[in-house]
């Protein structure tokens, strides 16, 4: 039995009865559906996950009934979070239907220096069945019908998902719609299939049949699975995307001429979704004195007039409380502002606005709080900014608001946080990730465990896929996309060195 | 000291006297060296791999003489191999001139069902620092100025590379050769440099300034500093390019028609280099019967004809005499055919030829054995040869030499190695890697580590870069590839979703 609770008031609304797990079956399952994914061919495929984005839709109002029963997220964010991933579906089709992402690379036969070369021809192929674990805080486009299993599927890998236990309901729902978009497409195979337990889940990274792994969540559970992916007789590529500060600076004339403004949408993105984001800015780092004070006040402002929110599970409210204490409890930490108390029942997190001086940076302070929560250090200098910044270990992301009299301190910090960050946010907010082909959701760890390769857009199908070259292969054993006259519309490739 | 050898006799000619090694100064030697790689640009890493490639030609009497005193692998390969290099080093050059590498990708602001999307732009960086191991059997072209130095120079990665204790002094004087090339191109830092001891490589592995590391050589020994990359801190990526059986499927008709043909190349190939290459074919699935009959003798004749040849080092030839004998202890196994016998002095291995049933493959017989050795396996029916490469593990590479009666059998076996090898190989033989820009040497594990990258073809470089993606960044801030109008010539990039 899986307890769906509502953590609004931390009832168990509804339990569902999961059947004893085994994973004996998967080899055979995973065959069948990859086989069916790799006939479907690029086109198949993405009639699927056009399909599949369709379905969700069908199925719009009860998914984000349940995921907000199940999340406390509330209708708004959960119907964007939804619009926003069928969309991704919708991405992942287009990158088959481009097909560039194959990669696809000819060499004609040739004369070089070192004698006759063959004919050569390189392009990406799937992997095999991968294993997803979903997080708590996005249950839609970080989990079941989220970017992991979209770029698998696209690549032509089966998907066997973790259902996350702070949305089991959503979860299958999730997996229901997506199954009956693929009937519609014509699969008849289960290319998505859940566990439940945990210690299935561990089962699932070290069964000799998944090939890699996507995860969302936090440092903890996440690097333990990579050692496990690691340690396995046969090593697997393991995608974590894990969490990080996300480090914000903050120019001197920016903090002057527009303060209040920055200080209004720093607020804003830190207690976005009650803080559950991984790209939540955790730490500010902004002009001491006068200059940084309308900044502050707007801050203070808006930290003091916010309520309580819901938090996603008893976990994750049970977390940021000890995670507060301990910021808190750092010699130096100064609490500037605090939102309202929250209820007595279901799980709650308050918003928590704190000051530090640089030179208590350590321990709590370098690492994630995940929750509603925003440390704040003053710089005197550019040199004491750029010492500061570099206190931090790498992050998601990092953000830069400068105005025209903040160039050398921007141009530093663009030079540090290129060595450090995975998206370079300018006067802007680091919450929000596009779905669209620039997009790179990484960066180096902790802040994932594979910073070569991204967890949302276009180029996260590159996660499932390896090469593979052909030497002197008959043309129609060739596949399609690498004959010197497809029967498909032709996708970008390299031939003999030049891109076409 | 550390001990230059030749295996030819056995005797140590010279020893090279070498500092005590610390890692101390790595950090900021390394970090003077990325800095002056990165400013230099595309184009002025390009210009400081030909000049390195200019610098091994300049020193090409000295540089094979020495390796050929170290390695016993002879003028006529050792020269081929030192071209094979300096045209990997103008390879990487073309990579940089092209500049498609970086994967640039921008997404200029637009609206989307999700709300309006900020500029995105996106191409890769260079990881830092990186470690290379280079392998025993290529003192050139997979050692200190090989493909994973060269590729990681190109990225903007500087290189420490460990030397092999094969051919230390060939070592020493490459590096020399590409810095005295760096120098032409106007470096002033150590692009390259040289650690010595096993004790202080794997250090190097753990080493906190170390991003990645490249490694070629035995399954043993890359396992083991792939758990060492992966167990650290921070893990970090481990390309380690193993080693493989290299099956090799004759069909009926095929035999029948060219056998003798067949057995002389695939003699050729496995003899070649005393059979000390990672892509030797270990194991060829012939027909039974009278169809087999012209191509295993052909086989007995070239391997009875054949003498013993030098092999690498004391070790290499223990190991293979070793694996040899393991492999004639199999129940069932017979040998067919020995070469000559090994002089007394020096490092030696002698070709063997040998046969085993279907039912006997198990233990040694499903392992590299490194060395001039094949195993024949016979089969009766296109079930059976398919089942028996089924035994096999994962490769570099799988070849199939099919005529046209073959082809129900090529086309299965085309559709199985798909999933196991990295380089299908139609009508010929796995020796031999092409300098190219559609190779891809790798595979999946044990044949690599990490079957997701190449170590040898222009896409190797992708193993030290990862994305980063800038938001809503001025121009005159952005990387000059990403700016609307960049001041040198435009790289292939990939806008609003369009490839160009």
């Amino acid at each position: 039995m899986i307890a769906s609770i509502d953590p609004r008031t931390g009832v168990t609304v509804e339990e569902l009865d999961v059947a004893a797990e085994d994973l004996d079956g998967l080899g055979g399952q995973a065959q069948g559906a990859r086989q069916e994914l790799a006939e479907a061919g690029r086109a198949g495929r993405a009639a699927m996950l056009r399909a599949m984005a369709a379905a969700l839709e069908d199925r719009r109002a009860d998914l984000v009934a349940t995921a907000d029963r199940e999340t406390g997220l509330g209708l708004p964010r959960l119907n964007g979070e939804l619009t926003r991933t069928a969309f991704q579906l919708g991405l992942f089709a287009d990158v088959l239907d481009d097909g560039g992402y194959l990669e696809a690379t000819i060499d004609h036969p040739g004369d070089t220096p070192m004698g006759p070369r063959p004919d050569l021809r390189r392009m990406l192929l799937p992997l095999g069945p991968v294993a997803v674990f979903g997080a708590s805080n996005f249950p839609f486009a970080f989990s079941v019908p989220g970017g992991d299993t979209a770029s698998a599927l696209a690549a032509g890998c089966p998907v066997v998902a973790k259902v996350h236990p702070a949305h089991p309901v959503t979860s299958v729902l999730s997996r229901d719609a997506l199954l009956a978009g693929a009937r519609t497409a014509g699969f008849t195979t289960d290319v998505v299939s859940l566990v439940y337990s945990n210690e299935t889940a561990t089962r699932l990274v070290q069964h000799p049949d998944i090939t890699a792994v996507g995860f969302t969540g936090s440092l903890r559970v996440g690097r333990m699975l990579a050692d496990l992916a690691a340690a396995r007789p046969v090593p697997i590529p393991f995608y974590g995307e894990l969490g990080a500060l996300n480090p914000l600076v903050v120019g001197r004339a920016a903090a002057r001429n527009r303060g209040a403004q920055i200080g209004d949408g720093l607020a804003g993105s830190f207690m976005l979704g009650v803080g559950q984001f991984c790209t939540k800015p955790g730490v500010a780092v902004i002009p001491s004195g006068v200059d940084g004070e309308s900044l502050v006040r707007a801050l203070v402002d808006r930290v003091t007039a916010a309520g309580a929110g819901t938090m996603l599970s008893e976990h994750t409210a049970d977390a940021f409380a000890a995670g507060a204490d301990r910021l808190r409890g750092v010699p130096g930490v100064e609490v500037l502002a605090r939102g309202g108390a929250a209820p007595a029942d279901g799980f709650w997190g308050s918003p928590l606005l704190l000051k530090a001086p640089a030179t208590a940076l350590d321990g709590p302070l370098l690492e994630e709080c995940f929750g509603p929560e925003l440390v704040l250090v003053g710089y005197d200098s550019d040199d004491d900014a750029v010492a500061t910044l570099g206190r931090f270990g790498p992050a998601l992301t990092a953000s830069i608001h400068a105005d025209d009299d903040d160039r050398p301190l921007a141009t530093r910090v663009l030079a540090q946080v290129q060595h450090t960050a995975g998206r370079i946010v300018w006067n802007g907010y680091p919450t929000g990730v596009a779905v669209a082909w620039a997009t790179h959701h990484g960066g180096p760890y902790p802040a994932t465990t594979n910073a070569l390769h991204t967890s949302v857009g276009a180029s996260a199908i590159r996660r499932w896929l390896r090469p593979v070259c052909f030497q002197d292969v008959p043309q129609d054993l060739l596949p399609d996309e690498l004959r010197d006259v497809p029967s498909q519309p032709r996708v970008p490739r390299r031939v003999d060195g030049v891109l076409a």
